[in-house]
């Protein structure tokens, strides 16, 4: 449980608000690099954070980030021209770099110096792990450039998407460090994935117990599984890495194990974008059958999207197409697509959920740490400190899951297994 | 008119509020009965007095209704699994029965107590008069359950139906207690309607004179209408019931006085649903045919309704489906559907009517004295004493019209017609 | 740039409120004189500086504004009965002529004076121009009606339209008195309108610079271009009539020089009507052919609007119909219709501009000025005086344009040419 304060505290991101600021020392995603696939393609809106700005890739490939609106009179600079190394407003023809320098202003007299008294608001970007990461805070504070295993991945053993939520990210963060819940809200009752060896274990064993190793970063933790039959323990180590990024392991589509994640990102107070990204553990290239299998089982190809690839065609406006049939034979939920599972529970929850009303158990312990470190982080900012994992070792570790003999410490057996291959 | 305080003191239903409070102390019908047509069907959204519930029916028939949000951490039970004498919430299976208990808790250790010491709102329901009705007051001051004429009629003998309107409660009910308006709002120029007996009586007369009997469930009132040519007085006597529900005597569609009457329930400040119900006044079943001239001449049959059933087709958004032409030659408002007319012009007046502006004459004496008894009501909570009605002797009344000679006094000519049959 | 303060002042117009009681001072459009086209048709929804009206044309042809709420009950009156001198609310019958007088109460009894001492609120109205136009300030300062030279040409002379826009009054006005963006926002690079004589001056020269004449109607002010190869200046001047009306010259679709205006009409603070009308600026009669190219190229075709009339196709949800192909060839924006171009701007300031955050440069001059005649209204209305304009000599004066040799003083030069010719 929080109390209302910690409750606004941790949920509100716009400029100013504490857990706003926090997140302002962060790298985070803006935007998928192929939406600016080619040099001078349009602009593309980016809402982050509660603030809107704008993306253009420039003639020579950089990737800019503004402010929408033109410092001159306020119109977007969505609406502008991208056009030799600039981006055009195209209400007076003012034209800013990726930097945010005004590069032009026709409508002033040629001897004028007011274009070089005007910045733009800029937020540095750089492409990693197909994505275009970017840092909203104070330039002095800037930190190193995020740099996970899955972004080191070459291209096309690397599967990355994007989408849309429409409620605080916290209550989609909590989802994604609660291991317990795959075996109700994600439960199939039959097919391929009732029939992996991990989701067994998951669904057959019960209540998991949880334990948390909190590290430079943010934390591992570990679902514990006891087996039947003297069949040991199941270990699943999820990585959470501040202050809105998770990893795990997963047994695979075709057989292969992979190494899955999702980092997400605040659209605003009460919207979110959800990055997900996956890749095969022992860094082989993914084949075109392991892609399109996750897509089709996590709710996210093309065809389970309105526009082909952000907005699900299943959401809150439809009951995210609950059949109530299926859901008394085939799924715990009825509702098709894991990731839409996921997005359905965490959007009924409300805008923004009121968290002096829940009750909270053994198996939240993940959840609750990970509320823990975000306040923290909240206060170290506004203590003048650096919030935790913004110089961690995250680039060293990866997520494991595994079978141990009943009693084994996890963190010692696991090492190895923890440790990014390259 | 009413004060800026009293206009807010009354038309404010959410929990804490006075009205809610007032509101909270009666039962109310929460959905019709066959909405839960059977164990186990699916749980269905209700949204009442401004909070977010779910009703269900359990495996032995009974019916539950739950706040809306799993205490655990929030997800919806709107999603859940309806089984075995409980609602299972699909995030992490904790599972609630009609009660509020929690039967079990699999993301715990069996050993566990937790479930034990977690109780979620449940409000008691009980079916009559094919609704499912619901106290949501404090348990020690729960009245007995409503019991009314029409409650109490034979299955097939009743007709019920519930209408969704997109403005406060009051305004709606302000327009139940209101029979001045169905001689101009109700008009039709021809046809069926236009012909019956008292309709024409209703529109030639002009105005009516009011007059409003306070009684221990709300009032009696009557509209007197003289007759031309010495044809003597035409009386219809609406029953008032405390908090939100009207009755009264209709001709009939097919030649068999009837007795149909409302209850108006708040969804939030700014929304209502309107329950209907109508019965033969001899005792006798419902033919088809009444039912169908019913449905179709209040504008409610299934062709009436976006969904079949609770949501006009001819709503705000579509004006209606107002027909000018249809205005000056076949009805006062070229609006079809007798309850859409007055949905329309309920809604017309805003989400929630300012009072301060009004102008109120001598045909509004019952919406004043209505409005009075529920201010009453709040105060008489807020003082610790029952409100008006929740003990009253409703049951033993129904509401009726006839002509009676000039000057003769209704209450006594009228008594034995004004008491109950069954 | 205007403080939070300042910019809360001009941009609210509610009842109440300092612009909105400032603007309240002038007459203004209400509709155009074509929505009520002819004795009892039906009544038309209006909304105005923030106030909810319902305008009809009675029996005898004149024109009645009505609050939109019935004094008895609120019940909207639009849903009334336009018949026989008056609008019947279609609750208990009240009937209001167009001067706000209730005529008929028959849910009262005859021998009531109620009627008597209930006045709906009225406001006048003339019709001028092909519009309707009213005046909602205080009666005791009623001002004369306005009368401009484009209200005088005879009918058949004139092009008017209206024009549906989401954002606040005043980015609309500061379009129009923003002669600078013209050559941006609106650039073609090919097709006739690029190669109309002035198009390529405004194009081609660069910064104009911008003189300001305040008058007792608001101002004239100046555009100045110099042409390449001593072709001397191009001097457009343009006249904006407080509060919100702007005028000037245009070349002409079909070789016709014309005189084309906007009369900005706050809907309330975030909408907006945009009154357009135009003529042929030597008085003699619009061609077909004129007409439609305007209505065309400005984005005001039948074709160009989702009823045919007011509420533009291309808007605000689907990005105006932005073709990023077209924006790299055929125009500055990718937006048709040159009208179109100016709302998607100004829509994407927000719903209300932050002023705040403006870096206005020395093209802004006519804007700047713009807002100090605005605010002094709003100061002087406040004090107890005549705002500025209300009986000013608007109707002597026209817009024009020309070119005139470098250095020459345009108001001595264009004195002729600025005068009203009818």
């Amino acid at each position: 449980m929080l109390s209302k304060e910690e409750n606004e505290r941790i949920t509100h991101v716009g400029p100013g608000t504490p857990m706003g600021e926090a997140l302002r020392r962060y790298w985070l995603p803006a935007l998928l690099a192929d939406e600016l696939p080619e040099p001078d393609c349009p602009p593309v809106r980016v809402r982050m954070l509660g603030e809107d700005l704008v993306a253009f890739r420039d003639t020579e490939g950089r990737v800019g980030l503004l402010a929408a609106h033109c410092p001159h009179r306020g119109a977007s600079l969505f609406f502008g021209r991208n056009e030799e190394c600039g981006l055009r407003c195209v209400y007076h023809g003012w034209k800013f770099d990726v930097a945010g320098r005004c590069l032009d202003m026709p409508n002033e007299p040629p001897e004028s110096s007011f274009k070089d008294r005007v910045r733009q608001t800029a937020y540095p970007c750089v492409e990693a792990g197909e994505m275009i990461w970017t840092y909203m805070g104070p330039p002095a504070q800037q930190p190193p450039v995020v740099d996970l295993e899955w972004m080191r991945a070459p291209r096309g053993h690397l599967n990355v998407s994007k989408t849309y939520e429409q409620c605080n990210y916290l209550q989609a963060l909590e989802g994604g460090v609660d291991t317990a819940h795959s075996a109700y809200l994600h439960r199939f009752f039959g097919g391929a994935r009732a029939n992996r060896t991990t989701e067994r274990f998951r669904v057959n064993a019960g209540a998991p117990k949880l334990e948390v190793h909190t590290t430079d970063y943010g934390f591992s933790y570990a679902g514990l599984r006891t087996l039947p039959d003297d069949g040991g323990q199941y270990v699943r180590v999820y990585q959470f890495i501040m202050p809105a990024h998770q990893m795990r392991a997963y047994e695979g589509y075709c057989g292969r194990p992979m190494i899955q994640g999702h980092v997400w990102v605040p659209i605003d107070d009460e919207q979110t974008w959800v990055y997900n990204w996956a890749y095969v553990a022992d860094g082989s290239a993914l084949l075109p059958e392991e892609i399109e299998k996750e897509m089709t089982e996590t709710g996210r190809a093309a065809a389970d999207m309105l526009d082909g690839r952000f907005y699900p065609a299943r959401n809150r406006a439809n009951d995210y197409q609950l059949d109530r049939q299926a859901q008394r034979t085939l799924t715990y939920t009825g509702i098709q697509g894991v990731n839409t599972q996921d997005m359905a529970i965490q959007e009924s929850m409300g805008a923004i959920f009121d968290r002096t009303r829940e009750h909270l158990g053994t198996s939240d312990v993940a959840v609750i740490a990970m509320r823990h470190l975000l306040l923290d982080a909240t206060h170290a900012v506004e203590a003048g400190r650096e919030p935790l994992g913004v110089h961690g070792s995250a680039d060293r570790v990866r997520p494991a899951e595994t079978v141990l003999p009943a009693g084994a410490a996890w963190p010692e057996a696991m090492q190895a297994d923890l440790l990014a291959r390259w």
